[in-house]
């Protein structure tokens, strides 16, 4: 299980996260790829950074709104996704190439995961769209009870999911995370996150917040880069899952 | 020598140019990457547009300056600029891996392609960021007098330069163009663009606004595809030129 | 009874519409305000045409979203829409003080629009937004049916409404526009136009799709800049409305 | 003699500076208008800010460039200048009207500030543009020893110019600021600090970095919301000039 995390978000003369801390703790980074945060320059340090850590990239592509982070709904059609989605993976990944290392994975940012999740036209513009420009890289989705229908529609397309969970986040009973704005959503108590990790890593289940289990089978978990428990967590999953930072 | 023109200049609502018309005549289109003109879905469509015509594909990167349509000097480092050119290269690069056609070369634009002749820290910038990002693909550049010191630098980094002139403007006699603000520095008579054609393909030399003759030696020669001769002339050097619409 | 226009929709180089030629026929100019179409130079140049046509000028304020064209629907939260909301009426308020001409009135744009006309949240949120910052200033809405309601919810900011109604779109039995996608949705002959301005003129009615009468009350009349019957249309409303270009 | 500061720079989710602590010190905040930094939202609430510390507020326009925080210069014509310039005034205008707080004066920020400072065709746009749509704002101005010049030319336009000095950079034996890029150029120490906010505030000098006095009348002190120091500099300043915070 692989360590996670969108890396690369700051823009211009605004920094978010802090990058430089959490890269040595990572698998995995999702470098954000100009539309809903990043800058070019941005973008060439980041995999710098990762490539120094031997950290694998993957693109991070969201909704062109860095105003709104790529948090903010746009509807667009088809057509229009298919050529933005397209546009971000091959900025990062020319970029990537320049410095010597691979592009590994896609994964979507922000209110285009979202929207993914929950709209099949959205998820298979994006499966095709994958197909298309960049077939052998697997897209990491939402780890959800109903990850089976999720595979069998990228397998039409030839594309690989992999699926991701997430530690600081509270489940419902549904298998989906509790949304933001309710109590209880987010852990931001580093025992019970690692709580939840355990029980992510060795039985592949989560105690939701009625005190249920609920299957969650996951192939990363996912860091949030900003908030108080980041750089704790990310050493935390490090030590856990033995990729990292051990001697922590 | 080739037929070369600026292509995908729309951008969302907003249509520039006559793509369509243009294109059957044409050997290398060089399309806007999304910053100073196009966007993607504009990319997409006009990179589906040259295949269909079997037009080569050329990447125009530009200032990231929509409202001055990458026509106002902006002043970027050279780190700066390296990340945005190869960005722009990426992301027209993968748009058209994934729709089968090979990117071919990289042409600047406006104000980042007069920078580039007049200033070498920008034209070696750019040559770094080829060799880095796209080592293979030739550099389209001004057929000038001194195109000797242009080759020796872009030698050094392994780059190839594709010299361009035009058929469509006044030359001075130090061999470059005059200055559009200037009076006679276009021509809108096709009988003036033909002699000049002509002049090029045949003697690789154009006669100046003062009745001079300058040598130019150009592999291709570019056509403005805004102007109200672009399709005449399009269809003159296509004819001229043998590589196509001979029976015009 | 006015004509209204959008106007001011070019943007950076790339024109849009034909306002040197309609202007003469309005009386009421919707002039864009940079977030979805325009530019502070095409803003300040279409103040200017209509101070030289003696046109009244209102802002046309729309979604931040120049590559949509503002007829994407983006998920603002009332605080972003209101505030975004004030930002281009200032603007253009501030402009229009500049060339010693008043700001008269507010039309919301494209998906801003439409979203006013159906979503509460957004038509409150527009009108205390006009509370807060240009009370005086009447918002322009859709003639529709239930215009009482919106009435009311306007008179309790204190805002005056103008309705508009469509002599180019055909309307459904409940009084609103059938939409552009559905056939018939859009009358391209002129005498079907002729029809329709002047049952709305003289008898505040339409002729539905299907053939029934309907009754819209309507301030003003709105035209398409950018239709092939643009300009005949706004000679024909201005010779019926007697308000301009009667010797046409 | 007034404290002003850079305030309202946050963009969308990125946080720039500490607002908050710094806003009680000051007298005037300059407030950014969404071109090289801030958004509709930031730009409402720092005006509610300041209007809950009593602090008067001016409009802080930049060249559009978010990435570029407007510190990169970019060629803009005269007329592109002036209709940017009054854009962003109005649209911060209008929301303090909206609030019910006068907008008070105009400070440029970043290379428009620098470019206006050194290019007359600037300075005079900006005059011009002041003189049409704000011509009862100050302008602010750097405090040079050849201000006479600017006073004469901003008298032309009916313009008054406030000047201002700043307590942390070092100045040159030309009375104008050394540039970042040379060493000493800002004082990190605040007893540094002080020693020339004193030397400012009672015998309108300072001691530039090679031991000579020279001459600056000010009418106001800038400080630096971004750096180290910029807390302690406003409670210093607040103290010394008697406007506020004189229990710290």
């Amino acid at each position: 299980m692989k360590i996670n995390c969108d890396m690369g978000e700051s823009f211009g003369p605004w920094i978010m996260g802090q990058d430089e801390s959490l890269m040595p703790y990572l698998d995995m980074a999702n470098i954000a790829c100009g539309m809903h945060a990043s800058d070019p320059q941005v973008m060439l340090n980041t995999i710098r950074l990762a490539k120094q850590n031997g950290v694998t990239i993957g693109a991070h592509p969201g909704y062109h709104d860095l105003q709104g982070f790529g948090r903010r709904n746009i509807s667009l059609s088809p057509d229009e996704l298919h050529a933005l989605f397209i546009y971000q993976i091959g900025a990062l990944h020319l970029m990537c190439q320049s410095e010597g290392v691979p592009l590994c994975y896609v994964k979507p940012h922000g209110a285009l995961y979202n929207t993914m999740m929950k709209d099949d036209t959205v998820f298979i513009t994006l499966l095709k769209a994958m197909q298309q420009a960049a077939p052998s890289l697997p897209l990491v989705c939402m780890a959800v009870p109903n990850h089976d229908q999720y595979q069998q529609q990228a397998h039409q397309y030839g594309i690989k999911l992999w699926f991701e969970a997430f530690v600081d986040r509270a489940y419902a009973d549904d298998g989906r995370l509790v949304p933001r704005k309710e109590p209880g959503s987010t852990y931001n108590d580093i025992d019970a996150i690692q709580a939840q990790a355990l029980s992510l890593i060795h039985h592949n289940q989560v105690t939701t917040l009625t005190g249920h289990t609920v299957d969650v089978y996951a192939d990363t978990l996912c860091i949030h880069g900003d908030g108080p428990q980041a750089l704790p967590t990310a050493q935390l999953l490090a030590r856990l899952l033995h990729s990292k930072g051990t001697s922590e």
